[in-house]
């Protein structure tokens, strides 16, 4: 089910400023019996994105609303688009114009089921991410680093593509944020010039603070997971997974994911 | 007018991914008595964006006899969109499906008349474009760069803002490529680190070749405009304009941007 500024529609105006230019942001979240997971993470992530483009952020109560029309029985994922609406021909933002919302739900993937494997395999992208520090955490509607780097394979064995910046430092998955365990600390990139800050990341690092694990996040060469324990992504969809191969890398368990996993979910603010 | 896949229509399909991922390429272009202008370079330039994106170029005929069913009476600018189409949740490009394609109209905007000043007013952007050697040249539906530079003025009497890369060298306008001349020599930006590469930008390089003036594209710093006997945006729209004052910098008129603008459109391959 798709609602379009709360009407039930599967279509949007050709002007909206989402097609012509990406002037939005979006949020992925997980559904389960009809209510998101995470909703009040992934609203604050919505009203900063928002705040990052100078959009106006749509309603919590009306947004949440929404979600839970669409969202499918059992479990499920809704995506959020939030849009600057349609404007005048050119890139001059207009002022005091709705912003489009669209809510739209899909069946959980087959990767994100309880029964899916825990672990995956992923390899080194060749697209290096440009560095735009106005727009890097965001997750706006300007995907097609994302598209081209996810083009760069088609075997189904790997679930995911690991990506660096322009100047070789190590970024994240295409559709996930990285995180590697060495010696007891939890490491993950900054996201500062370029990747998403993604709500699961944002949880992790909360949890581990919790849990009393340290955590670093900075700037790391790719050699600093090659000699990590345990290396893992996370996604509001899939929570953890440990990456068992990267590559011609493999890593045996070390026992990290399933720890961080049950933290990723066990936070109490919701 | 709009026409979306040659119907009319002013609607699109919500999962689009040129919504999702700003997945697809455009092109502003003007018309004239229900004629495209330059149709062979546009058409050329957006068979070589949708090469760089893997996308499937719509036939040049059917596109052309689109462009001239929406055009304007009189004088009028055609957009056209071509987008990954609808796919499959998830980066990975769906294969074997056919692109959308949008063509819609609009009257030529009061700065493109003839009766316009042919002077304009430009300002220093401080948003930095970020270097993406993938996408540079290349006028994909990824603009939030665009947005957030346009969005930093509202002063009518500015009429384009002139950008940098991260590393603080020369790139161009927001809505058109940057040109200057000094001592007889004709000098743009190189854009294959960022930026777009114009159809009128390419027209105005063949057009000094035609007319024995020495062109030169290369990486240059902000003072290299400062010191050029003349300063120039072209798009597609506008033709070539002179810039008079960049902030605090004015440039008296050294009558190149005539010269320049006839050379544009006496190109005899159309």
């Amino acid at each position: 089910m798709i609602l379009v500024n709360g009407q039930a529609a599967d279509h949007l105006d050709v002007r909206d400023r989402g097609l012509a230019y990406g002037d939005g942001v979006f949020r992925t979240l997980r559904t389960a019996d009809g209510q998101p997971l995470w909703w009040r993470d992934h609203y604050a992530k919505l009203a900063a994105d928002c705040a990052a483009l100078a959009l106006d952020v749509p309603d919590a109560a009306v947004l949440l609303a929404e979600v839970c029309r669409v969202a499918e029985a059992g479990e499920g994922v809704v995506k959020l688009i939030v849009t600057r609406g349609t404007g005048a021909r050119g890139y001059m933002p207009p002022r005091g114009r709705p912003v489009t919302r669209i809510v739209l739900s899909a069946p959980l993937p087959a990767h994100a089921r309880a029964e899916a494997q825990e672990a995956i395999a992923a390899r080194w992208c060749s697209l290096r991410l440009g560095r735009q520090p106005r727009l890097a955490g965001v997750k706006h509607l300007n995907r097609l680093e994302n598209v081209l780097a996810r083009a760069e394979w088609d075997d189904p064995a790997i679930f995911e593509g690991i990506l660096c910046d322009d100047e070789g430092l190590l970024v994240g998955g295409v559709t996930s944020n990285l995180f590697w365990v060495s010696e007891g600390v939890l490491f993950t990139p900054d996201v500062s010039q370029c990747g998403v800050a993604g709500v699961a990341r944002t949880r992790l690092l909360r949890a581990a603070g919790r849990r009393g694990i340290p955590a670093r996040i900075d700037r790391f060469l790719p050699a600093a997971i090659l000699a990590a324990d345990e290396v893992m992504i996370c996604n509001s969809v899939l929570g953890v997974r440990r990456v068992a191969r990267l590559d011609d890398t493999s890593w045996a368990p070390a026992g990290w994911t399933d720890i961080l996993n049950i933290a990723l979910y066990e936070d109490l603010v919701d």
